[in-house]
């Protein structure tokens, strides 16, 4: 098999079906996502023993029991992927959206309407249910789409695939509009990531080293971030209560997800009285710190149990994803932004403060993807922000930034509504 | 001198000058910019004399008089600098702008605060007024700028940008918020174009070549458009008067912009009434066309003096720039499309109809950055749109699209408001 004439097969037929997506209406597109809910639906089973077989060749080939986790789909989620398309049918449609019409001194009306990338190329991991997430969200912003999966799913993806196609098929839309890369071969991402003619933009969801490698080699835009160093920082005015649990919630939550905070900054004036509570519950919750040397003093003199040990300069840059947590006491606010603006990877930030002048500093100028007041940084996901899904969260300045909806798959070109006017 | 530490010392100083930027406040910026007009018009004589040793000089080694033209200052042109400046300060403030601020059913509150991009390249040929029009946008939207002109206009740049740093020291803004690079190396370009830990975009500005050049060779974000080949479609349904003005108005007000249409698109059925009376006025402005056989038929029925040849599959993707222009006739809307479809540069289209049904496909269906009904393509501008001011126009779908104005020039990051909200 030529892996680059495949490729750029897949690339000139999605190039082809985006046209046709591009001008579908809203109930076109709803029908065909209703229609992929129909197809898994009815084909349970087969996708079920497709799964199995995945997850028996993975077994055999010694993946281990957080990857087969990851791979296995099962009863719960199966709803989940149909429930997932039914919200991404019931999402107002970007599509075609104008903004911002107004009358020029010419006479001519100018406004911006919102319309569908292309193709999108998404490439991710183990996770199969990712098959239906990201063409429902491509589709529905009237882009097409071409899929990679991990090798490791190709069963269970490639069953997905027959009932996307037949969806698509009952709503009369191209069956080309989502194509799932149906070769193991790895050289196949690499074709993917160089045809600006055919795709253009990439959506790689998986591994920090996937995600590197990805963004280097690239020749079209990557929608990516490559880590979560969140802080939380308590401010001198921020209010007792709040500030522990904030840090609590951020910090334990959840461990492994990008929006978990890696790392607690306090300004020195509240270091004593809150350092040790938070430490107290920390360890209930059996994470470790990593301290600065204020902290590590306010602690002992508190005779903390929370297991610790002094933090060294790569800690501040730590994406931990798993029960430790890095703390610094800071001067002062302009302290804590210096901070953040060396070693945060511009992820998610949390102020917690009652001082109204701080919390808007902070809101402007910490330079990350999200930034937040009085929230916890486990907030910063698509749903939480009204987005109703998210294919991925961009840590970059262009094109997109934060959790990624409907929005982030669509431009916008200028509309120009005239009665006959000329330049002169 | 090494050109690779010097552009890279360039980079890093904007990069702690953008930081500065970023944070100061519109007045500042506002005081900065009448600033720096007020140095340019005290330095006047200078300013002249410098770009009169640019203008022996480049005359002495040969430069044909288009380039002598776009290399002379002049009183008129300082005028028109220090008016931008004054329009540039007037303008609205983009950074800081919250917006879509909504409450989630958690109880936070989520929008997005428009945010500087940090830094900006830009590259662009002779013309030494883009050395303030450019420093003035970047600078009002937050950024810091590294300008690159070309060798030929140094003297002339050198002295706009000492009328630059004392603007920004008498602000009390970071001199290195905007720096012209010194050297007239070509490789500087190349280096400033490929390190994106100091660049976040580049804006070039001048020939097809150069543009090419630099977006395949750059590994930032580039916001460009490489041709204009921008097309009036005549529908079915449009009104006689309009349609002629419209063609003659897009194709002739002037040849040399990328606004300019270089193709017309007749439906059939308004051929034989409009064509005739098309080419007698472009006969008139001296345009000679390149006709497809239909085209051909009418004119030759009409007996019209227009000079015309026919038209080969080359014309139908040619950008002019010139007297020249394409017709085509075709069989309705949707053969106007799809010939858009397939030879467009996606900058600019118009189409002239009175149908509505008609207009609003066309709207929706053309995939260019401005798309315009019953208006001349010559509209396709950041100051016609109301933009303020224009740093570019982007053919490109990624991040910006169509004229580029201050909002171009910034990307958006999440806020986040609550009262101590957990995630549960």
């Amino acid at each position: 098999m030529d892996i680059r004439n495949y490729m750029r097969d897949l690339g000139s037929r999605a190039r082809a079906a985006s046209a046709v997506v591009s001008a579908a209406d809203t109930g076109q597109k709803n029908a065909a996502l209703l229609a992929i809910g129909k197809h898994i639906q009815s084909s349970r089973s087969a996708l079920l023993q497709a799964n199995q077989q995945d997850l028996d060749n993975a077994s055999n080939s010694g993946l281990d029991s957080a990857m087969l986790e990851r791979l296995a789909l099962g009863e719960a989620r199966i709803d989940a992927m149909l429930e997932g398309l039914e919200q991404v049918a019931a999402l107002a449609d970007p599509v075609g959206e104008i903004s911002g019409l107004r009358c020029m001194p010419s006479g001519i009306q100018v406004g911006k309407m919102r319309v569908p990338l292309g193709v999108i190329g998404i490439i991710y991991e183990s996770r199969p249910n990712v098959t239906i997430d990201a063409a429902s969200l491509c589709l529905k912003a009237g882009n097409a789409a071409i899929l990679r999966g991990g090798s490791e799913a190709a069963l269970s993806n490639a069953a997905i695939a027959r009932a996307i196609t037949a969806g698509l098929a009952d709503a009369g839309l191209p069956a080309h509009a989502v194509q799932v890369v149906e070769t193991t071969d790895r050289a196949a991402v690499g074709e993917l990531i160089t045809m600006p003619e055919y795709v253009d933009v990439i959506v790689p969801r998986g591994g920090k080293g996937l995600i590197e490698r990805i963004s280097r080699d690239a020749s079209v835009t990557v929608i990516k971030h490559l880590d979560g160093n969140c802080h939380v920082y308590i401010d001198d005015d921020a209010e007792a209560q709040m500030a522990i649990d904030i840090a609590v919630n951020a910090k334990t939550q959840r461990f492994g997800t990008c929006n978990t905070a890696e790392s607690l900054l306090l300004a020195q004036s509240r270091a004593a009285e809150l350092l040790p509570a938070i430490a107290e519950q920390m360890h209930e919750h059996n994470v470790a710190l990593r301290v600065c040397d204020k902290a590590e003093a306010v602690l002992a003199a508190a005779n903390t149990a929370c297991a610790r040990q002094a933090a060294t300069e790569d800690d501040w840059y730590a994406e931990y994803l798993g029960p430790i947590l890095a703390v610094k006491v800071v001067s002062d606010l302009s302290a804590a932004i210096a901070h953040i603006g060396q070693y945060s990877s511009r992820h998610t930030e949390t102020i917690v403060t009652n001082n109204h002048a701080n919390a808007m500093r902070f809101l402007r100028e910490v330079d990350s993807s999200s930034v937040m007041i009085n929230a916890s940084t486990r907030f910063a996901d698509g749903f939480e922000y009204g987005l109703g899904a998210e294919i991925g969260i961009s840590t970059d300045k262009i094109h997109v930034r934060g959790p990624v909806g409907l929005e982030g798959l669509t431009s916008q070109k200028f509309v120009v509504l005239g009665s006959g006017q000329l330049r002169s």
